[in-house]
């Protein structure tokens, strides 16, 4: 969660939203990506999402069975949706997104047994610190 | 609806689910992109997500406003999420999706007043059309 945080620090640094990931291979391989979707004019540019593409083109299969991915903030419903697709096997993540959260705020996708897939979560992790770098993110945009 | 499932044709023919989508934007620019997660290595590579970020990437803006998104199947929670964030004005949509359709069937992501945009809806067109075309698809290969 530690090398997460320094990715929402990078995408502070641009003007995004500091959100950053690290997925974790069961083979121990590592990809890292924060938020872009300003700068990459990509709105589905979440750090999930970039974590999970990276991932998944470099081991060529669309599956990524096993992989642990860390969050900074509690995913939001493209991206639990995404994780369910792409057979995450667990998430954590550092702090709740009380406006737009699909894991446990709005919405409880990656519970859903509906679906054909669900992701083993924990949740809390280094969140202090996450959601300070948000508000102090928010606060310097706001002046 | 009928470019679109010209496009959910080409994701058959090439072993994908066959989906399609096209993104008509205010100035009239047209936007296609077909389903294909298993051949991009990337299971975000939905039919609407490709639609909307190549849009996003040649327009130079992650939000599109005014554009009105034609998908030959109801949008998984994934795509929801991401019209969402796109600021989608309208989706019209071809056949429900009763297993993980999240704007009707399994969730109604679009018209949630705590989310920050929501998206006019129009379902039904060409619904047969393209339910067949999935029928026959699976049948294919399960043979």
């Amino acid at each position: 969660m530690q090398q997460a945080l320094e990715q929402a620090a990078l995408a502070a640094a641009l003007g995004e939203v500091p959100v950053g990931a690290v997925l974790r291979m069961p083979d121990e391989r590592c990809f890292l990506a924060h938020n872009a979707p300003i700068s990459h004019h990509d709105p589905s540019a979440h750090a999930e999402v970039r974590v999970i593409r990276e991932a998944s083109q470099k081991i060529k299969n669309y599956r990524l069975g096993g992989g642990i991915l860390y969050v900074t903030l509690e995913p939001c419903l493209m991206c639990a949706g995404l994780m369910v697709h792409a057979r995450i096997d667990t998430l954590v993540y550092a702090a709740d997104d009380r406006k737009t959260g699909a894991v446990k705020s709005l919405y409880r996708v990656l519970h859903d047994e509906r679906l054909n897939h669900q992701v083993t979560v924990i949740d809390g992790i280094l969140a202090d610190a996450s959601s300070t770098m948000i508000k102090n993110f928010f606060r310097r945009r706001r002046r």
